[in-house]
């Protein structure tokens, strides 16, 4: 590196997007804009930079939320927003009269999170959050896996598992084994079950939360039930008994499974399962963690829940809501890691060969013209040699190359070339347009 | 305000977007998306924070540049990028072997800058920019100019003027006057002459550039060549002489006119203005502005040009290039003062009343039948009275609402009403997709 420049890099945890994964981050994304939409959410956008109290909120611990916060030249204490949950709070409560309720918003912006790098966590990215506020009802809740499920179905998965519970169905299990004041200590024990086993989540509940082994066992009991879907609910209920919120929450649940069944939805990509209990803190109602089938492994994609209420900071008009966010980047990574993203840098499948260079206003032209007819084509810029362009065209990934001179142009037609298949065909100006939205398809 | 809540603020400068605006917005950053890539130019991202070095740049002016720089946790000098062509610059300097050239790149996405707010300008917008780098070729001026106007036209405006001059042209005909070392200061005044007038601006040029009356006069008579494309550009050269800066410069501008008109742009939406010196101290070649005929006093909406070097802080690799930013919130303010854009608050045309609280698996049901026929569909979440229901449909600016209770279960059909026009009729299940999409067009 030479001493007069500036060398050029990112910050740690931070990172560039070359085209090749970029062209498949503005898929996802314009897919999650198609099927929220389809459900009718609307978009909205807040700014990045929020007042560090609106996103510390009172009482906060800041260190949880890593945030890039610092004083700016109005000697503001402003901070990068960490999720996109609370900044939609501030915004909810802020146009409450405008915006009315039900109010059913989708988000898909950046957040910023100053974060450890080690665990291949980025500083920065990108949320996809979905949500309907204002309103307890169970419709929403059951649209929100419907728009789990089409999302994923329109993003091209076809083996993928929304794991379902519902906190009040927990809650009250954990009433009717008496302790529902523990319940903190012992959700959070009982996450790590698929990590260190059952006797070790019992044992830290007996030591750490301070219930006795009988209770510890009836909370895995409960947590560990297998079946279909509707054979766990049967026997969830009767650990319930006559528990008002238990009932509660096993309806709801029942009200699920029978309206996605009724919808079509196949029933092995709904899964109930007691053991989830995550967003302890936050989540009140149906919660929902969403897996590949290939890849379980890598975690959920698509997360969320219902909750009591959104933006008690700063309304004291309750609410509740229920929503999810779409983990994209983590999706990204399991689609590189499946395969199943090609790696082409051009968003045009056809490329004009810059052939004669007393022709550019020729390919130009063309150019155009195969535009207007949807077919996305780039001019390549300077005559070099043909075997230069060539590789570029290959290097990019396009599909079809054109190619004309003084001879294809005296006969008013052109060269097209199959880039994959290294085949070419003479085909005439008229009938261009034709030939190749069939071969694109 | 309560005093135990968080009063709900944006900062200064900041802004929050409701769903009727920010459904335009996401309207216009998916038309440009879509010109871009007609075009084969390919999508990339950068960290909106970088090294404050990076965006500044070595000797830079960071009081121009008004940056969100603050020291983080890692005690790095960070900023929040004022822009996306430093970052841009940086980018293909650290990614030149990956990336290749000729590299055609769109960038959509936040900047911040610390601007004064008093002028109506705010302190985080969007910009859209797409360039062309690694080549000094006509062909992608030629390109950039095809892409505004195609831009523009897609976006729904149909009168507009991209003003275009060539600095090579304008710096040919300073040669010729002996005022060429005087150019930036020239430039600047004659950037001026629209607001106080030709006198003025000579009088500056005098006064303040050093230069003679007669010099003067010869920069403000180049500058003020009136006619067609073609007539100004004859004068032009007759001003320029031998001068073979100068007539590379009007050898381009004939082969961008001639370009064009082969390729079918009207000759009315190009106007040669070689008054406009925008950039003066960054572009090289082709400058591009644009208008909108119906409001030309909101200033330009896209513009750009050609440039010598994008990377020289970083790389000794020469990288001309040539590209255009489409200023979407200037854009998106005319189109509110021209009343282009429609107060609609969701994105679904359809919205399905929760009539009966029994059926709200039939609604949710109905709902995905209309959603995999690309109707967007809302399902109202709760059975409220019918007219709060109307009330919410007509508030949002749905199209269509579908209702039906035991009588239309009954007979299976579905009550449709036009909202607009206040009129119902009653649609068979079987018959309800394809008269909606004879409805929506």
């Amino acid at each position: 590196m030479s001493k007069d420049l500036i060398q050029p890099r990112t910050l740690k945890g931070f990172r560039d997007y070359l085209p090749d994964v970029m062209i498949v981050r503005e898929q996802l994304m314009e897919t999650a804009r198609r099927v929220y939409r389809s459900y009718g959410f609307s978009p909205i956008d807040t700014p990045a930079l929020e007042y560090a109290e609106i996103l510390v909120g009172k009482g906060g611990d800041e260190s949880d939320k890593q945030l890039f916060r610092f004083i700016d030249h109005g000697d503001r204490d402003v901070a990068l927003r960490f999720d996109l949950t609370v900044p939609f709070a501030r915004f909810a409560a802020e146009h409450l009269n405008e915006i009315g309720t039900p109010f059913k918003r989708y988000h898909i912006a950046p957040v910023w999170r100053g974060e450890n790098t080690q665990r291949g966590r980025f500083r920065e990215f990108v949320q996809c959050d979905f949500d309907t506020i204002g309103t307890d009802s169970n419709v929403s809740d059951i649209e929100t896996l419907m728009v789990i499920h089409d999302l994923m179905q329109a993003i091209g998965f076809d083996g993928f598992t929304i794991r379902v519970n519902h906190r009040m169905l927990l809650n009250g299990v954990l009433e009717e084994l008496g302790v529902a004041d523990k319940s903190v200590g012992l959700l959070r024990a009982l996450d790590k079950v698929l990590k260190i086993g059952r006797e070790a989540v019992i044992a830290e509940m007996v030591d750490k939360v301070g219930v006795n082994a009988e209770q510890a066992a009836g909370v895995l009991d409960f947590a560990s039930l297998r079946g279909s879907n509707l054979e766990i609910l049967d026997m969830a209920e009767k650990l319930v008994g006559t528990n008002e919120r238990g009932l509660e929450g096993s309806a709801r649940l029942r009200q699920l499974l029978n309206a996605c069944e009724m919808a079509g939805l196949k029933s092995e990509r709904i899964s109930l399962d007691l053991s989830i209990a995550r967003g302890l803190d936050y989540y009140t109602g149906t919660i929902y963690e969403t897996f590949l089938t290939a890849l379980p492994g890598i975690g959920s994609v698509c997360s969320g829940g219902r909750y009591d209420n959104l933006a008690g900071l700063f309304t004291k008009t309750p609410l509740p809501g229920v929503g999810a966010s779409l983990g994209l980047d983590r999706l990204l990574a399991a689609m590189e890691e499946l395969k199943l993203v090609s790696k082409v840098s051009t968003p045009a499948p056809v490329i004009i060969i810059h052939f004669d260079k007393d022709r550019a206003a020729e390919y130009l032209r063309m150019g155009r013209v195969l535009r207007a007819a949807g077919i996305g084509t780039e001019v390549y810029a300077l005559p070099k040699p043909m075997k230069k362009q060539m590789q570029y065209a290959d290097a990019k990934g396009f599909r079809y190359a054109l190619i004309a001179g003084s001879n294809e142009f005296d006969k008013g037609c052109w060269m097209l070339k199959d880039l994959a298949k290294q085949e070419q065909q003479e085909v005439s100006e008229a009938e261009l347009i034709e030939t190749l939205q069939q071969l694109l398809g």
